[in-house]
Order: C-alpha cells, then sequence, then structure tokens
C-alpha cells in the first residue's frame, strides 16, 4: 500500500517535472538544481558564481529552504528575481514546487534559473524537478567516506563540485583519493575541486556552465 | 489521499516505537538515538564516547546508513554487538527497523543501546524510535545559520553536542552567538561544545550520560 503510493507520488512528480522541463525548453531557458548537505556551501558558490554570471545571463534564483529566507537574502543584493520556497518541515523540493514558482517569475525575459534546494544528501535526489543539469556540492569536512555512503546522491549528477579544500590538510583528507573514489562511483560527473569562498577557484566551473548553456 | 497515508505511516511508526520503548524499560536498557548532517561527527563522537562507556556498560550499537557498513567496521575493535542497518537509499530509520535489528541482540545481557541514525538533518527528526535520549551532533563547519534552518531537528533533541570547535575560527564562526541561538530554539536542551577527535573535549558529555543512565 505505502510502496504504490510512493510509486504514484514519484510518477505525479516525474509528469510535472516534464512539464517543468517544456516550459524550460519552450523560453529557451537554462536550469539548474544545486544540491548538497546542509551548510556545504551552496549559497556561497552562488553568491561568487552570480557576481560572475549575472553579468552574461538574466537570471532566476529558486531557494529551497524548511522555513527562513535566509538564503534569499544573502543573494538580495544582486537584484535579480528570486523565488523563496519554504518547505515547513519537508525534506526536498519537487516538481510541483518549482511549477508554482514559476508562475512569480517573467520567463519571456530569462537566460537561466538556478534552484538551489534543501540541505540534504539523500531525498533531493529522488526528484526530479524539470532541470537541464543537477550539480552536488560535496564538502570535505564531511569526511573521505562520504561518496560511497551517499552513492544514490553521487551518481546521479552531472557536476560534483568538492569544496573546502581549503580546509583538505587540517582535516586530514587525501583530496586525490576522495577524487578517485568519486570517479569510480560517477564516471560521468563533470568532476572541481573548490573554495567556493575563494573566487579564484570558480573559473574551471564557471567556463564548465558557459559551454553547458551555451550548447543547450 | 498523500496525507492521509502519511499519517497512517507515522500512527504506526510510534505505535512500533512505542513497543521498542516498552523493550528497552522491561530490560532496563538505556537507549540513545544520535542524528546528525553528513559528516558532522557521529561516528567519530561514537568511538571515543565507546572507549570511556565500554568499560562502564555493557553496550550494543545499531548502525543506520543508506548502503555501506564503514561505520560499522570502524567500531568493530570494541568488541560489542553492532547491528548493521542499511535502509537502500531511505532517508532515516524508523521505529520497525530498530525492532528487527532488536530480535539478533541479546537484551537480557545489556545495559545500553546506542543508535547512530543515518546522515540527514531532516527526516529522522520525525520518526520517534522508542530510544530515551535524542542526541543531535552540530558540526559548526555547516555554518552558524543552521539551528534555525533546521528548527525541527534542533528544537526536537535532548543534547546537542556543537562539533569541530577547534575549526571555528578557520571557519569564521563566532561560538557565543551559535550557542545563544540553538538556546533560543531549544532551551531545554544540553548544550556541549566538543571536538569529537579529541577525547578530552568530551568529560561534560560522557558525565550527562553517566547521570542520565543513572536516573533512567
Amino acid at each position: 500500500m505505502e510502496i504504490k503510493i510512493l510509486k504514484n507520488v514519484m510518477i505525479k512528480n516525474d509528469a510535472i517535472g516534464n512539464d517543468n522541463r517544456l516550459l524550460f525548453r519552450k523560453h529557451n531557458i537554462f536550469s539548474l538544481n544545486i544540491m548538497s548537505s546542509p551548510g556545504a556551501g551552496k549559497t556561497t558558490l552562488l553568491e561568487n558564481s552570480l557576481s560572475y554570471l549575472n553579468k552574461k545571463y538574466r537570471i532566476a534564483v529558486i531557494e529551497g529552504d524548511l522555513y527562513t529566507s535566509r538564503d534569499a537574502e544573502r543573494l538580495s543584493p544582486f537584484d535579480i528575481p528570486i523565488v523563496q520556497i519554504n518547505t515547513d518541515g519537508g525534506c526536498h523540493l519537487d516538481a510541483r514546487m518549482i511549477h508554482g514558482a514559476l508562475q512569480s517569475i517573467d520567463l519571456n525575459n530569462l537566460d537561466m534559473i538556478i534552484i538551489e534546494n534543501v540541505g540534504n544528501l539523500v531525498c533531493p535526489a529522488s526528484f526530479d524537478l524539470g532541470e537541464k543539469i543537477k550539480v552536488l556540492v560535496y564538502s570535505i569536512t564531511e569526511g573521505a567516506d562520504k561518496p560511497k555512503k551517499y552513492a544514490s546522491m553521487f551518481s546521479n549528477v552531472d557536476a560534483i563540485l568538492v569544496n573546502k579544500i581549503d580546509l583538505a590538510t587540517i582535516c586530514n583528507i587525501n583530496l586525490e583519493m576522495v577524487c578517485a573514489e568519486i570517479k569510480e562511483i560517477n564516471p560521468k560527473a563533470e568532476l572541481f575541486q573548490i573554495s567556493a569562498t575563494n573566487k579564484n577557484t570558480l573559473n574551471s566551473w564557471l567556463s564548465w556552465l558557459d559551454n553547458k548553456k551555451a550548447i543547450d
């Protein structure tokens, strides 16, 4: 019974996810879904990526959070459309929430939509939002064992940004071994080593995004 | 329809949680449920707490993880009963899983059961496992904004261990402000500042546990 319902929920989600995808396609909007554990650095990455992207593209951001609008407030200096979704304790964004948020954004004047998901390394991996690209931010302060432990997330994304690499030594992390394990789990994902607080480490990531946007 | 089913799932979970609670009571077993984000330091805390607790109490550990048995392997040197639960991608432990695990533990020769939940700062907060004490490990590397963002977890536990405090300065975190915010959200929870890798920082936490066990 419960399993059947869960299957129905996922079928419904995927159908609305497809609607979102058609909507993005129709308006020629490139879309990203950024996921991670709590505090892995999604918002800091966004802040320091937007200062570049915002000059090049017309961007809107959809912010997912359980209760607060703290992340949306951090992005407010960019003067771009930001829609806050509060899940009221819910553990992920789903396609219906995104569909609702899209109603309040002028899709005719947009090149890119960036979705920052709820901080959770498990549930968001299962929900297609209709996005073009799934991005995972993985903070190495979480420990080297996470890629295999959270394989459903790591294996299901297009890009993995290994973040807070400046803390690798103090956290006793062997970055090379971590990256080798990620490559084993997801050989297709593009891998970046970054420190999201330091813009200079984001160049490869931003070039890759430019390229993905160009061929979209 | 979905909401009704969810309610049924929770009612069932709570009923089995109560069964577990009666089982713990019957055998005079003190039980802990340790929760956190991925990589906040639950297993390291366990390792460095068990070296003390293991001399004093007869302990079993139930390890929750999506796929691997890495955490259970880390605890194997302690030569205590360890039951690994793999949720196969599931985002939390529920009361039924714990009930199943208890079947393979000799409850007649036990003082304490420690449950290490799946790394997730959202879903595990909703599921009563029948435990006596809920413990949250919160790594300050996740950022100072997490207590309010994940209020359902922070407000619902008996003890909060603020971990990795040795990284506070490098992460630009004001520990006093973080602790003040936690106290605002959950004034009743016991608050500890620890570095789980350093046993010397665990004394207050272990004394508190001793005391809780004594009055159980």
